[in-house]
C-alpha cells in the first residue's frame, strides 16, 4: 500500500442510519494506519460542510471513544440533502485545491454517489488529482450493484422485531392494525416486517411499492384475512403508488391541500407524518362492515427505524465498519475512484467480501425488489426473500404463544 | 404456606405491556410449586374468557417453554376491554362456582383492579370463598399505592433510546422534530423522553397532561429553542390537555368530524393515530418562520412502546416475574384479597420489595406525576424525576459526538 498524498475529506449525507457512524470509524481507524501524513478531515453536514469549508480534524478524536462513536445512530459529523449542481461541485473542487485535499470520501445513498461522481469527474477534466469513494449506506436497501446496503439490516432487525410484538398485541386485542414502514420507492424495509412471522401469524398482508396499491384490494384482502384470522396485521410501504406510479402519500398530501415537501433531489418529503396510515385506517372504518372496523388502528414506524440505539445487526455494524476500512485500502492501493459495494459468498454460515463498483453504476436509479421476492397476488413476501435477508439481520427474539 | 382450595383463574386485562407475560409465567411457576391439587385457568381474552368459559388449563404448557413466554411481549392469554357490570361480575362468580374456583388472579391496570374488587366484594356479599388478587401492569405507570408499575421500567427503556436516536438524527438534520409518546392522562412515559438526555442535547421541550397545554406558550417555547440550539426535538404525551382538562386529541378528533372512540371504561382512544403530531407539525409549519418552519417533522411511537420484544429492562422483567409468583404467595397464605404492589427499599444499589394493597386502593384514579417531576417553566421534566426512573430502566447506550 502506498501513503496517500495529501489530505482527505470524509462527509455523511442523506438520511442517517444506526450504523453509519461505524463506516466513518472504519474510515478513521484505516486512515490513521494507513501510514498517510496527512489530515482527516470530516466535514460538517455533508457537502454544505466542504463548501464553507467547516471541518473536524478527525485525529483529535480520543480513539478510546471511537467504539461508543460507531455504536452511535445518526450522521456524527451532521447530514445533508443539499444536490450539488454544477456550481456548487466547482466549490467543492476549489475548497479541495485549496487544501491540498486528494482523497474524498462520501458515506451515502444513490444521490451521494452521484454527487460523489459528479466531483471527481469535474477533477479529471481540470487534471486535479483526486480519488473519490463512495461508501454506501441507507436502510432503503436499494442500491444497485451492492448485494446489499450498510444500516439495512439494522432497520430490517427492527422493523421485524417491531412486526412480533405488534402481531401479539394485535392477536392480544384483535383488530385491524395497520403499520407504515419506510423505505421510499422500494419495499425491502417493508418486506422485512415478515422476518420473525410463525406460521398463522402476522402480518397477514405486506404492500410494497412495486406493486400498485389498489383499494378494493385492500379492502378485500382484508376481509378476507378476518374472516380466515378474526384479525388483520398489515405492513404498507411509506412509497406505495397507485397504478400511474404516483405515491399515494404525495395523492394525499395534495388532496389536503399540504404542501409537498421535496428535497434537493426532487425526492417528496414521505416520513415524518402519520398521514397515510391514518388516511387507510379511515378508509378501513368507512367502507369495512362493524366486526372488521370496530377496531382500527395505525402506526407509523418514523424515525426510529433509522436511529433506534442498542438494537442493531452485528452482521450489519461489522460490515459498515469494513465498508469504510475498505475504502481507505482502496484509496491508498491507489485504486480508480468508485463506490464500496458487498458481494455475497454464502448463506449458511453468511460471509460476504467487498469490492469496487463504479461510481456512475450506484448513481444511477435504484433497485427494487424483484418480482420473486413478492407473492403471486401481490400482498405479502415470498420465502426467497427471507432467504435472502434474514442473515443480515441477525438473530430475532424467540417468542411463545399459548393462543 | 396452606394449599389452595379448588381451581384457580388467571386472566390479562387492558393494554399489554412488554412483560406482561412474565406475570402470567410467576403465576404458572408459582401455583405449579404451590402444592395446590386443582387447575390453573387461563382465561382466554380477560374477563370475557371467564364468562365465555373459554379457559386453557395452564398446567398443559411444557415448562420449557416457560422462558420464552416470559419473554414475549403482549398479554399471551388475549386481553379485553370489556368493563364488566354488575351482571357481567355475576356472570363471572357463576362460572367461578360452577367450576369450583376459590382463587382469581387478575393482571391489568386500575379498571381491572376495579373489575377484581367488584368481583371479590360480590363473592363475599353471596358467602362464597374467594380471594382474589390483581397484578398490576401498565406502561402508564399510573397506579396507586405502588412505588411503579411492572410494564413502565421497559416502556419508558424503550423511549429513553428512541430519544437519544432521534436526537441524533435531529442533531444531523436539524429541524423541528415532533414526538408523541403514550401513556394516557399520565405524563409518566412522556418523561422518560430525557433519561438518555446528555447536556446540550435533546429532548429540548417536554410536555406531559399534568401542565394544561397552550398553543402560544409552545410555539414561543420552540422559538426560544431555535434561537439556543438551531433545532428542537419536542417529547409531547398523547394525552395533553387544554386548560379545560379536555384531552387535544379529543378536540382535534371531534373537530375533524371523526368519531371519539371510547372503551368500555369510557377512556377515549389515544393511540394509534398520528393525528395529534401531524396536527403540531402543520401549527408549526403555518405559525413559525421560515427558518424554523422549513423541516418540521411528527413521529407517533404508537404501540411498539408496550409490545417491543428483545429490548426490555431486566429490573422490570424480574419485578413482573416476581410480581405473579408473590400473588400466588399471598393467596396460599391465605392473606385477604389485594393487589400486589411494589415499594423501593433502596436506589443504589437498587432493591425493592412487594406488599398486599387493597384493591379499592389501586382501582380508585390514576397517579398523576408529581410537580416536583417538571420543571417551573412546565415545558420540561425535573432531575429529581430522572433519580426515580434510571434504577427501572436499566443500563442505557453509551453514544459519542463530534458536533
Amino acid at each position: 500500500m502506498d501513503a496517500l498524498r495529501g489530505n482527505a475529506v470524509i462527509g455523511q449525507s442523506g438520511g442517517p442510519t444506526a450504523v453509519i457512524n461505524q463506516s466513518l470509524v472504519g474510515v478513521m481507524e484505516a486512515f490513521g494506519s494507513s501510514g498517510a501524513a496527512g489530515k482527516l478531515l470530516g466535514s460538517v453536514h455533508g457537502t454544505r460542510g466542504i463548501v464553507d469549508e467547516q471541518f473536524v480534524d478527525l485525529a483529535t478524536i480520543d480513539s478510546g471513544r471511537l467504539d461508543n462513536l460507531a455504536a452511535t445512530p445518526s450522521a456524527a459529523l451532521g447530514s445533508s440533502r443539499d444536490k450539488p449542481d454544477a456550481e456548487y461541485c466547482q466549490n467543492i473542487l476549489e475548497v479541495f485545491k485549496r487544501n491540498d485535499v486528494h482523497t474524498f470520501f462520501l458515506i451515502g445513498g444513490n444521490d451521494s454517489a452521484d454527487s460523489a461522481r459528479i466531483v471527481d469527474e469535474m477533477a479529471a477534466a481540470s487534471g486535479y488529482d483526486l480519488q473519490t469513494f463512495h461508501i454506501p449506506k441507507t436502510v432503503d436497501n436499494d442500491l444497485r450493484t451492492t448485494d446489499h446496503c450498510p444500516g439495512y439490516g439494522s432497520a430490517a432487525r427492527f422493523v421485524a422485531t417491531a412486526f412480533m410484538g405488534d402481531d401479539r398485541d394485535n392477536r392480544s386485542l384483535p383488530g385491524v392494525k395497520i403499520d407504515i414502514v419506510m423505505g421510499r420507492n422500494a419495499g425491502w424495509l417493508t418486506a422485512a416486517s415478515v422476518l420473525g412471522r410463525q406460521a398463522g401469524f402476522g402480518p397477514h398482508l405486506v404492500y410494497v411499492p412495486e406493486i400498485a396499491f389498489s383499494v378494493s384490494q385492500f379492502l378485500s384482502d382484508i376481509e378476507a384475512s378476518f374472516d380466515e384470522y378474526g384479525r388483520c396485521l398489515i405492513a404498507v410501504s411509506e412509497g406505495i403508488e397507485d397504478e400511474n406510479g404516483i405515491s399515494i402519500a404525495q395523492v394525499l398530501a395534495e388532496q389536503l391541500g399540504k404542501q409537498v415537501e421535496r428535497d434537493g433531489h426532487g425526492n417528496v418529503q414521505l416520513s415524518g407524518s402519520g398521514m397515510l396510515g391514518d388516511f387507510l385506517a379511515d378508509l378501513v372504518r368507512k367502507e369495512l362492515p362493524g366486526g372488521i372496523s370496530s377496531r382500527v388502528r395505525s402506526d407509523t414506524f418514523g424515525y426510529l427505524q433509522r436511529s433506534f440505539a442498542g438494537y442493531i445487526s452485528e452482521v450489519d455494524a461489522t460490515e459498515a465498519r469494513g465498508a469504510g476500512r475498505k475504502a481507505v485500502a482502496l484509496a491508498s492501493s491507489g485504486a480508480p475512484s468508485g463506490s464500496v459495494a458487498i458481494r455475497r459468498l454464502s448463506n449458511d454460515p453468511y460471509a460476504s467480501e467487498f469490492f469496487r463498483a463504479e461510481l456512475a453504476d450506484v448513481a444511477k436509479g435504484t433497485k427494487e425488489l424483484p418480482r420473486n421476492y413478492i407473492n403471486a397476488a401481490g400482498n405479502d413476501i415470498s420465502d426467497a426473500f427471507s432467504d435472502y435477508a434474514l442473515p443480515l439481520v441477525g438473530e430475532l427474539p424467540v417468542i411463545e404463544s399459548i393462543i
